[in-house]
């Protein structure tokens, strides 16, 4: 028996969450049978938490009022009853914002032993955010060497792991992120243009930066990013979908008013949800994996602490404080 | 030497085009050396001639104040100084809305002799409307048969050729069209359930329509319809965007705001322009003419007559008082 603190949905946030929107709640947890008992160590801060929790319709069921937050988290066995888990393993899974959790290893992933600082970049470049740029680029975008790619979010999880495996790609690669600050931050860690959609003219800084238009635009933004590309497309671009972090939790939602654009250009715009890719995803982690051992793929994470700053650590997504892949840290002691 | 009417723009109409946007001149034609003069029979009728005149940036040059209007249009010829065109010889070519023009032969197509009312629909379903389908169901959307497929503007000229062609392939296919009349005009014509956009609950009505959602969506008008469209997808649904009807001339264009359902139903949106597909116009003439010849694939023309009717007829399409293809007849002493 081992007593957790589990984060709940306290009631669907108004725009950005904030904390009073959750609560911890303290449950005695059981390990099951066949099952085992996790500390967590890191949970995964996503913006798309904040669809699931406004009560919409998407690809997965609403967390309902009272429900634990899912989250995708890492964390090592403290007890189990099943070989498959032994104490002292560490394992990802859908685990929640929580202290501890308890599973039956139901889409859990057994990790190698390893350094415990390897470990947020099996959330972040090794995990779904790394996953869902290559997926996104190479499957749904047909990234070719030589492509002009422009990507969104540059500084943020999935648009950092873009830029870096566009440029080992071949792909001449202009990236968009929001403050001139984190735009310096992210060229200097790219060696790439990155174009600030905060300071005005993004149609122009884009001609300059890729005159010839882009080939292929990864976006997890929507809002003005996705304008502005869409108004700046090759011929035959292909647009691949993500997200829209810009229109999450927006009571008004705005569509790219300029989509007949993808007519002008016979362009193509995609979504795609990474998931769908499960069964190649140890491919392409091994593919990842090495250029992350070689250095050309570095795992950028930006981690803060304690449940009680889940919705801050959250809010910041929408603001952009993020740097790379936002991880919840747990458990210090543990670490 | 001939002297012509010719339909020239007077100035930039704002929304619907009235007959003072434009102005007829009379010009006087020679017969260029290598090349003939043709009394225009029909000129077609297109909704995007409304972008061409706005002075927008779209994939041709904004005709511009006093410019001559350019259509594609068949007629015959009636002096020549090139064996290729000959007296008598019936063309189809970018002559414009004019009574007459003069041509070097330049993208002029040689017509086969033909009985005059077999020529309307070389402008119509054997013409670019009937292509514009074509390539659009079959190369961008990969229509398979079995393929639930939803047809915007479905009274018109290229939605009742993709009404048409889906049937052909196999598809079960949906219409939705303007205006109760015009809805149960069409639903007789291709015997396929026809929804009325302008008569509310198009959500639910497409639901009860198709109840597993439309694998392909061809579309032409745009915002409520594509909008529905967007909330009625299948998974991996591909969305073919051959226009948008109700974005040409408006101030304040509206992109679909549930775009991101591009990515929750793993769904694709792509633009075409149906001349890219030209050099193979002459296998897919020959498909749709075996067709139409059987019966199976209807023409459907809405003739209008004269010069000084060519702003009506334009904004009719706008309003949705067409049926099918919408033609401007002139020299009616000819036919």
């Amino acid at each position: 028996m081992v007593m957790a603190n589990v984060l709940t949905l306290a009631r669907r946030p108004r725009g950005v969450p904030v904390p009073a929107d959750f609560a911890i709640e303290r449950r005695m947890l059981d390990c099951p049978a066949d099952g085992f008992v996790v500390a967590i160590l890191y949970a995964s801060i996503d913006p798309a938490m904040r669809t699931w929790i406004s009560g919409e319709d998407t690809y997965r069921q609403p967390v309902a009022i009272g429900e634990a937050m899912p989250a995708l988290a890492i964390g090592r066995v403290i007890s189990s009853r099943t070989r498959a888990f032994p104490p002292g393993a560490l394992v990802r899974g859908a685990f929640g914002i929580a202290s501890h959790a308890a599973s039956c290893g139901e889409q859990v992933t057994l990790l190698p032993p390893m350094a415990i600082d390897a470990l947020p970049h099996h959330l972040g470049v090794l995990g779904i955010s790394g996953l869902s740029a290559w997926f996104g680029l190479v499957d749904c975008g047909a990234l070719q060497p030589g492509d002009r790619v422009l990507v969104s979010g540059a500084g943020g999880a999935v648009g950092s792991a873009a830029m870096q495996i566009a440029q080992i790609a071949g792909a001449e690669v202009v990236g968009v992120a929001g403050g001139a600050e984190k735009c310096t931050w992210a060229m200097e860690r790219f060696g790439a243009p990155v174009l600030d959609y905060r300071g005005g003219d993004l149609a122009g800084t884009m001609r300059s930066a890729l005159p010839g238009g882009a080939d292929l635009v990864f976006d997890n933004v929507g809002g003005v990013f996705l304008e502005a590309a869409l108004d700046h497309l090759a011929e035959g671009a292909r647009i691949v979908v993500c997200g829209g972090i810009s229109q999450y939790g927006s009571a008004e939602r705005h569509g790219p008013s300029n989509y007949l654009n993808l007519v002008v250009r016979r362009a193509s715009m995609r979504g795609f949800l990474v998931h769908d890719f499960a069964p190649r995803f140890p491919d392409a982690v091994r593919r990842l994996a090495r250029w992350h051992q070689e250095g050309r793929l570095v795992g950028i994470v930006d981690i803060e602490r304690g449940l009680e700053n889940f919705s801050g650590a959250l809010a910041g997504l929408f603001s952009g404080t993020n740097r790379g892949k936002r991880l919840l840290a747990l458990n210090p002691e543990l670490l």
